[in-house]
């Protein structure tokens, strides 16, 4: 991985949970890194995510939505790793313009900057499983059909082949990954816009019990964000990653009743509780999802390494140490 | 076809191609028709298309960016039948931001209308083939794998998933078809902008040599705009095509070398030249494409019933009636 070392690169969405993480590690690497992050309350974005590196980092506070900034900022870099998003199913379906301005409107403008200012750069776009909609069969490839549940699925889908459209036409090189459940240090946890392991951290540390929708039954795939961020270097690296879907995976899908289970095991105590779904969220509830991870692990050799009982131990862990800045900025502060 | 007499139907594009002939067979039906239109002179809107049912329908000269205008238009409509567009493959690359905002933004702009003001409303939605991009396999069915070429691709596939997402989540009732190159009276003949038949055809009757691209091998199958009418209608009437996608096809998929022999034949003269793809096409090409239309035949009951050389001739008639008034408009008369 010395091919980061000394290269430009900005992150967007870099000071929410995975930029951050891939922030450290490029940091790591000997590269010159610039954050572009809006801190919107409701997304991922908190400073403390980057408290260690903040000093050995370029920090630009502001929106992907601010096209003429992008355009400036995305100028001379060697690499995008493209992270900025609305994550929330259900903000998607409250407020749809705003999911379609950020994940589908500004990957356009991205893009366009890219085209006319910077045609050299190589692009990670970082997509997600929920196009996939409910799995017509199991494990998903990256062939399975595209079936949409929420608006958000629908935006995400057209940022994503924004990028391969100006991959396969234009040839800006872009890789996309479509993630499932990521989690980890970082993560957000006060509630369960990123994924629902957020809100399940928060409860137990806080003393609650955990609520787990349906029949508990529905099962996930979950990935470390560590083995994310590889997932991303991997595809940035490598040429032949340009114009390529993956999916990212994991080896142990689980239930949500029996990921409760192994996470108040982890934490050493904790309560759960069976409750019926939520109605907006059965609306766009999508069944039992995991991914077949098989063309990034032959293709660049990606496999995940941190399995899920050990992430969760190391995930709790950062939580009771660093808690407090993960909850004081729910107040506010 | 009795279910149209006295409803209340409302048309987006309707002073265009297909939504003319729409508003035409609607009027003989007895519908209380209204034709929304931008009159944008690059797109499909003529007034010369709605000549003889003009005192008949009710004439909105809109846009359907115009959050307000649709919010008012749409309410007490019993349908919906969703045509505006933008339409040109080439032109989205060249102003992806107004492909977006038309075929995507103001698409969930009407349907949250619909939400808001007329859940009960029903929607006929006209997508496209071009987001199945280069055909996977022959012939194309609906579970074909999305992989749109062009930004035109993505958004229409973007503006197509909200009508589907809207159907599920919210129960606003909505079909989609997806159509193939759809042919015959009104179609814009000024340029390619809507399907090459158009352009073709004018130049045949100006006496031009007509121009195929590549090797003239690529297949392609025709939809007549009377058989595409008949099929909005059907979606329209069924409550079984609720939520469904459904393509057309033809029964006699053609290459473009024969189909340019088989207009002039019909023509009565005229020549072509086979020639080079322009680069701006090429790169968006996506060789043959037929599609499989035995969903809708079994469910609804469609098929087409104009052959292509039956359909061609109906066509150079119209154009060799009303020549000037789509030669005309071009000069910005």
């Amino acid at each position: 991985m010395d091919c980061f070392r000394d290269r430009k690169i900005i992150i967007t969405g870099g000071i929410g949970f995975i930029g951050a993480n891939l922030a450290e590690r490029l940091v790591q690497l000997g590269a010159q890194v610039t954050l572009v992050d809006s801190l919107i309350p409701e997304y991922g974005g908190n400073l403390w995510n980057i408290e260690p590196i903040k000093d050995r980092v370029r920090i630009n506070i502001s929106d992907v939505r601010d096209e003429h900034a992008m355009k400036y900022l995305i100028q001379g870099q060697d690499f995008l790793f493209n992270l900025a998003g609305q994550t929330s199913h259900v903000d998607s379906m409250n407020n749809p313009y705003t999911d379609l301005e950020i994940n589908a409107r500004s990957q356009l403008s991205i893009l366009e900057a890219c085209r006319r200012h910077n045609p050299g750069i190589k692009i990670v776009f970082a997509s997600t499983r929920q196009m996939y909609g409910a799995p017509q069969y199991l494990p998903v490839d990256e062939r399975h059909p595209l079936s949409p549940v929420d608006v958000n699925g629908i935006n995400k889908m057209a940022g994503e082949w924004y990028h391969l459209v100006y991959n396969n036409v234009y040839g800006i090189r872009s890789s996309v990954l479509r993630l499932t459940n990521t989690y980890g240090p970082r993560m957000r946890v006060k509630d369960a816009r990123q994924t629902f392991l957020g809100i399940w951290i928060r409860l137990l540390l806080e003393g609650k019990a955990l609520q787990v929708f349906g029949d508990g039954k529905q099962v996930r795939d979950f990935s470390y964000v560590d083995d994310v961020v590889e997932a991303m270097l991997l595809c940035a690296a490598s040429e032949d990653a340009n114009g390529e879907i993956f999916n990212l995976g994991a080896d142990d899908p689980i239930n949500l009743k029996d990921t409760a289970e192994l996470l108040i095991r982890v934490t050493g105590g904790g309560e759960y509780r069976i409750v019926p779904f939520p109605p907006d969220r059965k609306a766009i509830d999508i069944g039992d999802y995991y991914a077949d991870y098989r063309k990034i692990r032959s293709k660049l050799g990606w496999k995940p390494t941190v399995p899920l009982e050990q992430g969760l131990a190391r995930t709790m862990a950062y939580y009771r140490e660093h808690a407090g800045h993960y909850w004081e900025a729910e107040n506010g502060a």
